[in-house]
């Protein structure tokens, strides 16, 4: 068969200024010499090679110029992976589909996967070797059901896949939320706590996926975050601690792809979370770990039952992998902060750590109880003593102080940092006390408002649950830089603003 | 929000000669004015919006020259379905995801669709709102648990997107095979016998999807296939019976997307496969359906068992559809007739028809017990009288008479009947009886060849189960048009060459 593939005539390569995101896709032409055009059809899958070297990808067909007739065009991504320059040239043959899609479909059919089995997919999945398609069969295929041991060869093989962090201390300390509720930017509080008390905690977060802002994006309003591994070593060896970006840092890079996929299909599975937090953290290489379950009607957890079983989860991977896990449900009703978008949240943040009058007391509070535990992980702190030291940490400025040496270690971003010129701000129709917020509902806002794109677009808050409020007294402000999303912002909210306004006096606010 | 959407600026529809398959694709500039680019990525879904037309895209971006800043580039698909000319002006917005990928994801997690979840699911995948990854997640989230009613459900939504036949006259008998057999023409033939009797049998094939050739394909080699509804009726109404590809009539085209789908994952759930085959006999028109099961070693099905409640699904969906559905179970141990790939199957169909000495007997004789089924939905035949007139019928030259009207009125296809001048014996290796042919070994070889887009490439079978060889003799022979795909036949061949010959006396022949 060797002998009949070298027969092909080679294409040599042209770069074709195409961006498809994370898919490979080459171009060729339907009168190309090197494959007949015929037997393919858009979006057919085809190998490329160049003597080891070689790349899946979807192939698009075209008949006018975009390319000729021994030419493969290559779209960036596919060009950027492959790694040869223009003119160099290369076969192309039907791709064989990944052996591993094999385990794929025994388990749509209802058997487990073997940790071999899940090696091999995460390995195919990291190296661009399954289409978006074979990545939905996946997911969903292990939505249904997925064993304890699946879950735990899951969270290896992705932990393997890329960057593996280790530290030259006994205890490594991080923290983790699962998201969902707005503001909520604890970790910029509770880093620079724990680290000021010199425990370490290199702590990598991601940017928002469909949030209006995660922890990166927000800590980039006041710093660099896309160090690199020897970068961010630095910063932790300097400052005990660090804000950076986990995406830049490679790791668990199968995850980032899984995500991409489960996204557009809304997919959201307790096994697959679970294996996607863990195996970031045992590439980070942490020792202790605090997750952080908010639990609230518009929160991704409803009940205490939901949580329960999430815990669960987290400690038996925790377990497994010698990471001592912590689980805390925390009050998931509505946002904590003021602040919904990076630059609002980044102000709650500096608020709450230079003890500023009107910082906001929900993330003071939330802040200290969660560097409360993570402290006692300091034996010397064990037993209760962590809320007090917290407390001192925060109130003497030297978290404020700690927080100032980590943003001078990892640089300036350059980003802006103004708030959005569009405001309008959205009232209440009626006297009474706010109920609930719709946590979802003001995610939504803030992202049309332009965040976490436009850094300074957002929503500030001006009443939380249990506040009483006059009809015609704003509610909120919304941020926004361009008139089309600020147009569209205020339209939403005017539809529907979040906010539930019960009777004055009793009502059915929640305790 | 109107008001908000009318300031966007519009682009310019730009023509894009690429194609994308099934797929909507729209290339815009990174610096386009309509879209800030840096809020999507490739492969974001994007609605076009033109007065009350709207198509849903993959978006691509590109920063040089292939789309203008005030252009949008439409894919070939994309810009056939859109259906607007060159430099239409035309409104992009991010896609809403379509309403009904809630019921999709409710179903990955474990509910059941409701009938009304499943019209608006394939109404959508019909309109091409879904894209690859959403019809994976659709098929994989359905493959494990189909129940009943969803089985009905789809089959219903299924028949209902397309043409729909209907046909004044109380019976309209068809055929279906599930496919997975090499040669196994019998549609060519047993629609000849049934329609010279006078009974109304409106034949409709696929082309092949993943074997060497349909029947749709095969016919083509004798007549053309690519009829239009009223061609087909015309047809029927002259000859009782036509030999047409469904594709083109459009019956069911949703089970056309979603085989698309199914065959890069090799997907292959029983539900979705009946929901396939009854939704286009649904829409077909049929009042009497028989289906063929092979069962064998390399068949579909490999058991009884599995037959029988494939059985089971046939008849349950047949009886509440009002179409009377009778299964039986064929053997499916090896090929039927000689040929494998379109010529040399339409060869073999001719010579049973012709009564030619050397016609392969295995498919006369299935062919006429297939055609004696269908004849006794006949009242005048029922009761066992049905293969003494298909004999008849066959024998008389009838038969025969009957396929040259067919072939008549639906026309010249124009295609090459030659066969590929590169052939190869390939040989027994050593004596002994021919024990078992693998299915599916065979139609990959014959793809190898060329088929069934080089329609005289394939493989011509000299053994079959049973039969003495001695060393050296030749088991098939193979055809081609292509050196390449000559020798990468020929090498799979000599590597696997599909037959096990046991020891010339006793063995494990089957019966």
């Amino acid at each position: 068969m060797t002998a009949a593939r070298t027969t092909r005539p080679q294409l040599k390569i042209r770069r074709i200024n195409l961006d498809t995101g994370r898919e490979n896709v080459v171009v060729i032409s339907s009168r190309s010499k090197a494959l007949r055009a015929d037997v393919y059809r858009g979006f057919s899958r085809v190998e490329l090679r160049r003597d080891a070297k070689v790349l899946l990808a979807t192939l698009l067909l075209t008949d006018d110029g975009l390319v000729g007739v021994d030419e493969i065009g290559l779209a960036e991504p596919a060009f950027r992976r492959f790694g040869e320059p223009a003119g160099t040239p290369i076969t192309i043959t039907p791709a064989a589909r990944p052996a591993s899609l094999d385990a794929v479909r025994a388990k749509i059919q209802g058997r487990s996967f073997t940790a071999a089995e899940i090696d091999a997919i995460i390995d195919d999945i990291t190296h661009y070797r399954y289409s978006d398609m074979e990545i939905a069969a996946f997911l969903v295929g292990s939505a249904s059901f997925m064993s304890s041991d699946e879950l735990l060869a899951l969270a290896h093989a992705m932990a393997q896949a890329g960057t593996q962090l280790t530290w030259d201390r006994p205890i490594v300390v991080d923290k983790h939320c699962i998201g969902g509720i707005p503001g909520n930017r604890t970790s910029m509080i509770v880093v620079p706590i724990v680290a000021a008390h010199g425990l370490t905690i290199p702590k990598t977060s991601s940017r928002a996926i469909t949030s209006p802002a995660g922890t990166a994006d927000t800590m980039e309003v006041l710093a660099r975050v896309d160090l690199s591994v020897e970068e961010m070593k630095e910063v932790v060896a300097a400052c005990h601690g660090c804000l950076v970006w986990g995406g830049h840092v490679n790791l668990s890079p199968a995850d980032d792809i899984l995500i991409s996929v489960e996204r557009p299909l809304s997919l959201d599975t307790r096994e697959q979370m679970v294996a996607s937090i863990m195996s970031k953290k045992i590439a980070a290489g942490s020792t202790h770990l605090l997750i952080d379950l908010p639990v609230g009607p518009s929160a991704k957890l409803t009940t205490a039952a939901e949580a329960m079983r999430l815990r669960k989860l987290f400690e038996f991977v925790g377990d497994h992998f010698g990471i001592a896990v912590e689980v805390i449900t925390t009050d998931g009703r509505q946002p904590i902060g003021n602040g919904i978008g990076p630059v609002l949240e980044a102000q709650d943040v500096m608020a709450v750590l230079g003890n500023a009058a009107d910082a906001p007391r929900d993330l003071r509070e939330k802040s200290l109880r969660l560097a409360a535990h993570l402290l006692e992980y300091d034996p010397e702190l064990r037993g209760g003593k962590g809320y007090a030291r917290a407390r001192e940490l925060l109130d003497s400025g030297a978290a404020l102080k700690q927080m100032e040496k980590i943003i001078d270690a990892q640089g300036p971003s350059g980003c802006r940092t103004d708030l959005g010129s569009f405001t309008a701000d959205i009232k209440a129709t009626h006297d009474g006390i706010v109920d609930s917020i719709d946590c979802l509902c003001l995610n939504r806002l803030a992202r049309s408002a332009g965040a976490p794109i436009d850094k300074g677009a957002g929503i500030r808050l001006f009443k939380k649950i249990g506040d009483r409020v006059a009809q015609g007294e704003p509610l909120y402000r919304i941020y926004a830089f361009e008139e089309s999303q600020y147009e569209l912002a205020v339209a939403a909210a005017n539809a529907n603003n979040g906010y539930l306004v019960g009777p004055p006096s009793g009502g059915k606010a929640a305790p």
